[in-house]
C-alpha cells in the first residue's frame, strides 16, 4: 500500500480486450486503488495503455513488473496456460494476486498453486469468478442465506455465448480445455457457491456440434450439457453453448425446498421494450462483458477493499481447484460417454 | 325455455364476422343453450349459417324472428344504429336480449331503451361489454373486492387496435360516433366497474391523426387520450388507438391505496417466446377477438345461466347509458378543446 | 359413428378427477362427439355422471361398455396398470381408443399393445400426451417446421408439480414407476416430437429427495434431472419435481442453430400482475390441469376429428412405447448411477 | 480547468441525501473531474464530506465557494427556491453550473436566468433532468432518431414514488409547487425530448388525494394525471403519484406511427425473480435514486466531458423554462378544473 495515500497500487498484466476493461476499472472506478503499472508483450497494447490509463509504468516483461517494488498487487488477465506459474511468481514476489479464471486446466498444476499459496497466508489470492460479484447473483446468495427458499438443493446454470461466425473459439479449441473447462467452470463455481460449497461426487456430460464442425478434431463441442451430483444429495445441471442467436445468455436458477430464485433469466440489454410488427421484444446482452460489466467493477472494488481490510473475497484458490476438477471430469465424461465418479 | 330440454332457445341476429363467432359459441359451447334461429338480410351469411350451425331456422327479417315463439332470447350483433330499436322490439316481443355494445350513440335513445326496459323487469337485457367476462379482468375485480389493493381510485385503460392499412374504420367513421364512442366505451365501462360504478363529473379529451388523414373530415382522430373524473375523487385515464404496430393491445390497470393490478399488459398471443437475433420476443394478439375470445364465450355462458337462474349478469342498460354519456362528452371535449362537466 | 347424426359416440372409462374433466369436455365442448356412455366401478362417480353428463348409459364394468354396440370409441382415464389390456380389449371390440399416458410402465406390455394394434389399422389409437395439443406447444412446433430456429438440436423440458403436502404421490410411489416414468414421459414425448422423433441412444439420470423421505424405500426421488442423447447428435435435458412452491411449472425450450423457442416459461395463471410491497408478481397455475386445460380440450376435438376424418392425431402407440423405453432407462440410470445405453 | 491535470475542478453545493450521492460520483467516478470543494450550511454535512470525500475545501457559505478561484464549476443540489439566484451568481462568478431540477417554480425567475445565461455563452449551464442520461432512455432516443418507430406522436410518462408513510412531502407541500411541478417536470422534459422539443399548446390536469389528506390545504394532491397537447398534433399523458405500494415506478412510453418503445416498464431492482407460494415476482426499485443511479453518474460524466469538450449536454435552461411553464399550467388546470391554453 502506498505510504502516502494508503491506496493499493496495482499492476495489470495482459491488455487484451478483457484486460483493457479491467485496467480501466482499476484506473478510474475503484476507490482506494491506483493502477501504477501495466504489462503486455504487445507494443500496440502498451501504446493503448499510454493513452488510456493515468500514466502507468509500462512493462513488456512480467518479471520486471514483479520487480517493481511500488506494485502491491498484480491483476492477471493473461492466457490461461500462464496463470498458475504467474500466480506463484506473484506470491513469491510478495504481491497480492487477482487472476482471471481458470486457475489452470491441469489439476496437478492447480494443486501446486494451492500448496504454494498456503505459504503466503497474508497475501490475497482470488480467482475471477465474477458472477459472485454481480449484484443479482449476490442478492440471490443473500436471500438464500436468509432462508428465502428453504434448503437449496438444485442449481441450473448456463454460460451461453452468442454465435461467433468468425469461429474464434474454434482456433482457440486446442488450448481452451474444451467447452466445460472454458465456459462451465463459471456455472460450477456458481453452483457450489449457492449450494454451500459442497464437493462433487459424480458427473455426466454430453454434447453436440451444432455449427462448428472444426471442433470435432479437438474432441470438443459447441453445445454441452451436464449433470453434477454433490455430496448431501445436491445437484446441478449445466448448459454451455457457443451458438446462441440472441446474445450472451448466462443465467442461473437455484431451487430450494420452499421456493426458487432465477437470476438473469432474460438477458435484456437494458430496460427498453420494442413494440413492432414482430411483437414485443427486448434486445439482449451481446457478450459476457455487457452482461457482467457491473460484476467486473464490483469484483475489482471488493478485491481492493479485501486487501486493504485484510478480509477474504470471492472465489478462493480452493474453489478454483474444485471448479477445474469438476470441469475436467465433465470433459472426461463427454469423451467417454460414461459417468465419472470423483 | 324449452319445455322439453330446459334449454334457453336463442336467435342470433347479424352474422358478420363477430356475429359468426357469437353464433358458433351459442351453438356449440354454451351449456343450457340451443341456437334455434339466426337472422341476416345477407344471403351469403344465411348460407354460412346453414352450413356451420346446427339447423337453425333462418330469417332475413328481424320481425319474423321476433315472431318465432320458440325463440326465448335474441342475441344482437347488428349495426350500432339499430341496437336501440331492436332491443325495444325484443323486449316488447317478450324476449330476453343480449346486445353488442354500444347501446346507442344517442343519449336520448339510450334513455328511451332504459325506460322501456323498466317495464319488463323479468326480462334480462345485457350489453356486451365483454371485458367484464374475461377471466383476467374478473380475477382483478375479485381481488379488488377482497381488498387486495385497498381502495381503488384510479383506472388506466386502453383499447388499441392494430393498424388497418385498408382503413376500414375510416369509411366507418361517419357512423361510428368517433374513436371514444367506438373504442373507449369499453374502457369507460371497465373503469366504472372496477371503481364501484361511480358517476362521471368532468372529462377532457385530446387526439391526434397519426396516419389516417381521412378521419379529419369527420372530426375524428386515430389516437385519442382522455381523463375522466368521477364523483368521490376517483379518476380514469383512457387511450384509444387505431394505429398500433404490434397488435390489439387492450389492457387496463387499477391503482389503489395499497397496491395495483395490471390486466393484460403484454397482449401475448400465447406462451411462446422467440429468441433470435432481434432479441427475445413474444407475438401479440392481432385483433380484439383473439384477445377476448374466452371473454366472448364466458359472456355467452353467463348470459344463458343468468336467464335460466333469474340473476343479473354483466353490464346493465344503465351502465351502457352511462358509457354513452361519458363517451359523448369525450367527443364533445375533443371537438371543443374544453373540459366538459357532466 | 351414429348413422343419424354422424357424430362419434364415445364412452369414457374412469371418472376420477381427470376423468371427470375429460367427460365434461367430451359431453359439451367437442363438435361431432356424443358422450353416450360412462364406466366406473365407483358408485359415487357414476352418481356424478348421472348428474353432470347428458344422460350417458352407465356401466360399472368395462366389458359391458365394450359390448355396447352404440359406442364407437372409448376414452380411457383409468389406472396406468390397466391401460395396456384395456386398449387391446377395446381394439378387439372394434372400437377406437384414446388412452391417458402412460401406455404401460412395462416395455414388453407396450410391445404387445403395439403388435395387437397393428392388426387394426382402421382403428385410431392415441396416447394422451396432451402437450402436443397445447396451442403454445403447437405454435412452437409449427414455427420449427417453418424453419424459424434453423435445425433444432436441444430440448430442455420440465414437468414440475406444486408440492403436495398430503404426499399423495408418496402413497402412489409403489405403482407409479417413479418420477421419470410418471412425469418425465411428457418431456420425453415433447423432446422427440420437437426434434423430429429421433431414437434415444444413451441416458443418464440423477435425483434428490428434497422433502418426501418416504420415497426412498421405493427407490424414487422427488426431484430428478436427466440427460438424453438421441441419434443424429440431438440432446434433451429433463427436470421433474414434486416439490415446487409456486405451482405446476411444466415448460419446455427448444434450441436450434438459428434461434430458440421457450414455451410456457412463466406459468402465469392469467394476465393479471399484482403490484404490492413484495414487488410485481403473477400467480401461477396450481396444477397441470390449470396449465393444460385448453390442451385437453383440443386433444379431444382433434381425436374426434381424426376418427371422423380418417387421419392420425397426436402421439402414436409407437411414440408411447419409445417414451416408456426412455423413461425406464432413466429410472435404471437413477438406480445404478451409470449411463444407460439404449 | 486545472492547468496541471486538465481536470475540471468542481464544487458541490448542498450535501443532503441527493447531494451526497452527487458528491461521491464527482469525487470517485467521473474521469476528468476533481471534486475540490463542497458547501453546506449544515455542520454534520460538512463533517460527512470531510470523511467521505477526497479532501475537498469546505465552505458553509455559497459566496465563499464562488470566490474560490480553483473551482471551475459548481454543482447545485440545493433547495429549489435557491436555484435561480445561485445559477446567476455562479455564471457571474465565471463558473459553469449544473443545477438539479427544477430551474425555478416561478416563470419570471426562469426567464431572468435565461436572459442572464445568454450573456455567458461560453459557460455550460445544465439542469439535472437525469432521465436524459439513463442508458435505457438514451437507447430509446437513439432508436427514435434512427426511425425505429416512424414518427413519434404520443408520450406516456410517469413519476411515481413509493408511499412515504412519514409524509415528508406533505410538510414539503407548501414550497414544492405541487405534484406537477415537483414530479411531472421530469415527464414533461422526457416528452419534449422524445417528441422533438415541441411547444405545448394546451393542458388539462386532474388529481386525487388517495392517502395524504394534509395536502388539501395546499391545493395539492398525492396522485395527478394530465394531458398535454403540443404543436404539430403531438400529445403527452402524465401520471404522478406519491402513494405507490411497490416502489418508485418512473417509466415512459413513446408511440410512433410504426411502433412504440416502453422504457422501464417494470422497475425491477435487479435481475432476480423469486418463485414462491405467492407466484413469481421481482422486487422493485424503492426510490428514484435506485432507479436512476446510473443516470446520475452518466449525467456527471457527460457534464464534465461537455465542459472539457466545449459541447452541449442534457436539458438546456430553455428546456427547463418550458418544463416549468407546462408544469405551472398543469397546476393551474388542477385548481381551476379547466383546460389551460399556453
Amino acid at each position: 500500500m502506498s505510504a502516502d495515500t494508503g491506496r493499493l497500487r496495482l499492476g495489470v498484466v495482459g491488455l487484451g480486450r478483457l484486460g483493457k476493461r479491467h485496467a480501466e476499472n482499476l484506473a478510474y472506478r475503484v476507490p482506494g486503488a491506483s493502477l501504477v503499472a501495466a504489462c503486455s508483450p504487445v507494443e500496440e497494447e502498451r501504446a493503448w495503455a499510454r493513452e488510456a490509463l493515468p500514466e502507468p509504468r509500462l512493462y513488456s516483461d512480467y518479471a520486471e513488473l514483479l520487480a517493481d517494488r511500488d506494485v502491491d498487487a498484480v491483476w492477471l488477465v493473461t492466457p490461461s496456460s500462464l496463470h498458475a506459474q504467474q500466480i506463484i511468481d506473484a506470491l513469491q514476489a510478495g504481491k497480492h494476486v487477482f487472476c482471471e479464471k481458470p486457475l489452470s486446466l491441469d489439476l496437478a498444476e492447480c494443486e501446486r498453486v494451492l500448496a504454494e499459496a498456503a505459504r503466503y497466508p497474508h497475501l490475497q489470492a482470488t480467482i475471477g469468478f465474477m458472477r459472485r460479484f454481480d449484484p443479482s447473483y449476490r442478492d440471490a446468495f443473500d436471500k438464500i442465506e436468509a432462508g428465502a427458499i428453504g434448503r437449496p438443493f438444485l442449481v441450473r446454470s448456463q454460460t451461453t455465448d452468442q454465435n461467433d461466425t468468425d469461429g474464434f473459439f474454434v482456433r482457440f479449441a486446442a488450448t481452451s480445455g474444451g467447452i466445460f473447462l472454458d465456459c462451465t467452470v463459471h456455472d460450477i463455481d456458481v453452483a457450489r457457491w449457492l449450494l454451500g460449497s459442497p464437493r462433487a461426487t459424480r458427473v455426466f456430460a454430453a454434447g453436440a456440434v451444432a455449427l462448428h464442425e472444426g471442433l470435432r478434431e479437438f474432441g470438443d463441442v459447441d453445445n454441452g450439457v451436464a449433470i453434477c451430483e454433490f455430496e448431501g444429495g445436491k445437484l446441478a445441471v449445466f448448459y454451455a453453448s457457443r451458438t446462441q442467436a440472441h446474445g450472451n445468455d448466462s443465467h442461473s436458477e437455484v431451487i430450494g425446498t420452499a421456493g426458487a430464485l432465477a437470476i438473469g433469466r432474460n438477458p435484456s440489454v437494458n430496460r427498453v421494450e420494442i413494440y413492432d410488427r414482430s411483437g414485443i421484444r427486448n434486445e439482449c446482452t451481446p457478450t459476457f462483458f455487457d452482461r457482467f460489466e457491473e460484476a467486473f467493477l464490483v469484483e475489482a472494488r471488493e478485491f481492493v477493499a479485501a486487501v486493504r481490510g485484510g478480509s477474504g473475497c470471492g472465489a478462493t484458490l480452493a474453489d478454483a481447484v474444485e471448479a477445474t476438477r469438476i470441469g475436467g471430469a465433465l470433459r472426461e465424461s463427454l469423451l467417454s460417454g460414461q459417468a465419472v465418479v470423483l
